[in-house]
């Protein structure tokens, strides 16, 4: 039945978004369609994923969906760039704002939203002390690798930048794999909590394999295209109402790119998998930060003008903080609902920081 | 006894400070004396705070005690504004300086002091970890909050960067009412260490209820008039000793406003209570940032010339090292002396760089 | 044997490195040659040490291996300071540069290699988790000492940042033999798998007292003579080789001086003594920042030439970033090999970052 609905509704609002887009109605209601579009093939897309990952084995099952959870945001900005390249540059800023966005959106907006929703219903919520640990240290490193390049920057010329930029990509590339092998290989079962997490997510997934391998192709495919409308408008979009690309791609649309991990979250707060919702928001910032992030600078090379790693002050700042109160409060293994409120706090003085600017 | 040697030096001391004052005596000899005033009527304002709170139930009355427990700061901090909306902006900068110095006083100086003289006592004393756990994400929340408006206020406009700072302002006192209802309500028994300080202090208060609400009354006017007579000689006594109006802010002014708490934390770790001597000297600093520094804010703003929230570098970096080190020493729930040392050392780095600048 | 074969290294090493200097062949070979020289004559210098340090008993000899446990960095850096007092002040940058490099290659380098060597025997290895929260808080120590002094010098003048970083100097000396005293004398027990390790590295220290004091007579002639012969070389290799002067300092000169506790902190992680791994890294990390760096300082002033105390950026940045990874990573008493990378990792962004600039 939940399902049925899930599909009308994809239907729908993925015609309804062509509609507007091909009959060039107002930029503000193409805006709106195509970002309801895209919160449904995006959700449709990870289905299809872990549909794939069932059947690909427990091990490259994994894999693949560490590694293609946030598909939805890679093909976007996938999008941004190919416009970027194709001379409308200040796209790059966009892409990076929407990649500082699903950072600080996953650690402070869907953390925040999962711990408080868990924290009403329960008083305290626990979760493996080691996986927090690692966590903590990847996310200093995401940091790490974020600060380096904005730092030196400014001592270097637009090669070396663009030099210091790729190879540093490569190698948190590298660190994300290495950091698969050893979260699903050498230390497995010490990290636990996290196995629960996706054989949960594992066990939704009923469809056959080709069924499976055709839907992530065209979930591919629709993302692509409602991508691509939903990216035209966001000049027009933001001029109406007066808002800064900044505040567009790291607000809006992270928030959008990431409703599946919001409502998947959310969900598993509630029913008292505290483990498995940390492990969607904090895992999906590390894989932005460690995965999809040097995976742009990588494509952006590729395609024949390099996005280097060069953030903002604003975007920096705003990366450390989440970081900061998420690592202080995931720390200890434990969650309450004030907890929850501290999180979304800090995303708020942010949101309305990056509104003002 | 003692009782009434705190009276008798009160009344002199305020007798003493209001001779000088109007006698129009030298600025020097009035500072000392309305400093030494200063610290007498901060003592009589808490006793009287602390008395009424007794009446007033466990719940409220903790709730009064954590609300108005720097009631003489905020005091001193209204008077200066008073002043500065009425011409002498540059006194803004002192309130904020005073901010500054609260909170690394109380952080380094007072939490060092107590370390150390109870690890001199005792070879290693405990408290609750889950109460260091959660006033350390507070810490950081409050840093935060300090961070961004001064990071933003580059970018933004006057009126932009005082809209941010007033909705930082109600966001905090928000957070900090939510914390007192989640330490005092929702999760009392697990921060219990925090109780017996409470109740260890509200035991000192054996006033009638009627005599304390007129000591409370009189204790407030005298703190009133007291800071009027040490604020209108600091810029005479700075210029006479080439102190700068930053350290006269940070250190002495800091230092005189929390002379109670100083005294208090220190009693309160030789008799190996090192969770009371944490709260007053941690739980203090975070109502500074978290209350007292916003309502100030929002006081100017009413007041017609809003003090926005923008901090020095240099007190951005202070209080940022006095939270790293405060956090990373009480984060595991046991100090000794060393860690006293290293908490008075960063405090001494900091004095000298403020009087040197 | 291997004994033997180590002399006979050290013998044909300085003679080569002698010859080369004094025939004046190509700047190139003779800084190689003298590379090689210092490796050889720092680990001599260190078993001296290491043997003198037996015979003074327990206490004073914990206490000297502490203190001279990096002399040879200390005899570089002298030779170094005394060139810049006369003339070349320049070469006060390559000093500071090769501490900050001790820092990080003792923090990152030497820490990364042993946790990773250690990782890929043992699942996990376990150290003193006191020690390692004693000893984030000095690392924490340590970079606030080094941030103030930079932070604040842009408001003061010349005289006030050396009288700064005189003063911060003395303390931070202070703050060093305290943490001496502390670690050996009142909280021993407590911290007791750094003691494990002492014992260790004296146990491997053979010769008679005599011997001994006149072999670590020799090894500081010895250093100090090679140390020149290196220094000397330094300008005509970075310029042959297109080498900023920050990046031979903070890497080719410090992994040079640092030779000697790559190889032991390696060979305890691969004994599964994790503790005495760490405690040479971490150890001598702090020791740089807290003893060595404070004392350069002392020394140059004591010169005729204050060296303050101002590191570049770049430095602090590197050192900051350092700690913090290093902290995450050691605060829970237990590593693995994936640690090991993150360290690594973090070390080779910045020797890139570093290369380039």
């Amino acid at each position: 039945m939940r399902e049925k609905l899930f599909y009308y509704g994809l239907v729908t609002a993925v015609a309804a978004s062509a509609i507007t887009h091909y009959a060039g109605m107002s930029a503000v209601l193409q805006f709106c369609i195509a970002g309801v579009a895209i919160i449904f093939v995006a959700g449709f897309l990870g289905k299809a994923t872990e549909s794939v990952a069932h059947y690909a084995g427990e091990r490259i099952g994994g894999f693949l969906n560490a590694t293609f959870g946030n598909a939805a945001e890679l093909i976007i900005a996938i999008v941004l760039i190919q416009k970027a390249v194709n001379g409308e540059t200040h796209l790059f800023d966009m892409v990076k704002a929407s990649i500082t966005g699903s950072i600080i959106g996953n650690m402070l907006l869907v953390l925040g939203l999962s711990v408080l929703a868990g924290g009403l219903k329960f008083k305290s919520q626990h979760f493996n002390i080691k996986l927090a640990g690692h966590n903590a240290s990847l996310m200093i490193l995401a940091v790490i690798a974020l600060f380096i390049p904005a730092v030196f920057a400014k001592g270097l010329t637009v090669e070396h930048t663009n030099t210091l930029s790729i190879i540093v990509s490569v190698i948190l590339i590298l660190s994300y794999l290495l950091w698969i092998f050893f979260s699903m290989v050498t230390h497995k079962e010490e990290l636990k909590d996290h196995k629960e997490t996706t054989e949960e997510v594992h066990s939704l997934a009923p469809w056959s394999l080709k069924r499976s391998m055709l839907f992530l192709f065209i979930a591919t495919v629709l993302v692509g295209f409602v991508s691509e409308w939903l990216v035209g408008t966001i000049d027009q979009f933001s001029a109406k109402f007066g808002l800064s690309e900044l505040f567009v791609g790291a607000f809006l649309i992270a928030i959008i790119g990431n409703a599946a991990e919001h409502s998947a979250a959310i969900m598993m707060a509630m029913k008292n998998k505290m483990g498995a919702a940390v492990e969607i928001a904090i895992g999906s910032s590390l894989q932005i930060a460690l995965f999809v992030a040097p995976l742009l600078v990588i494509i952006s090379f590729f395609m024949g003008e390099t996005m280097n790693m060069v953030f903002t002050t604003y975007e920096l700042v705003a990366i450390g903080v989440a970081v900061f109160i998420a690592k202080s409060i995931s720390q200890d293994g434990s969650t309450n609902w004030f907890e929850g409120v501290l999180l979304l706090v800090v995303y708020v003085i942010l949101g309305i920081a990056f509104y003002l600017v």
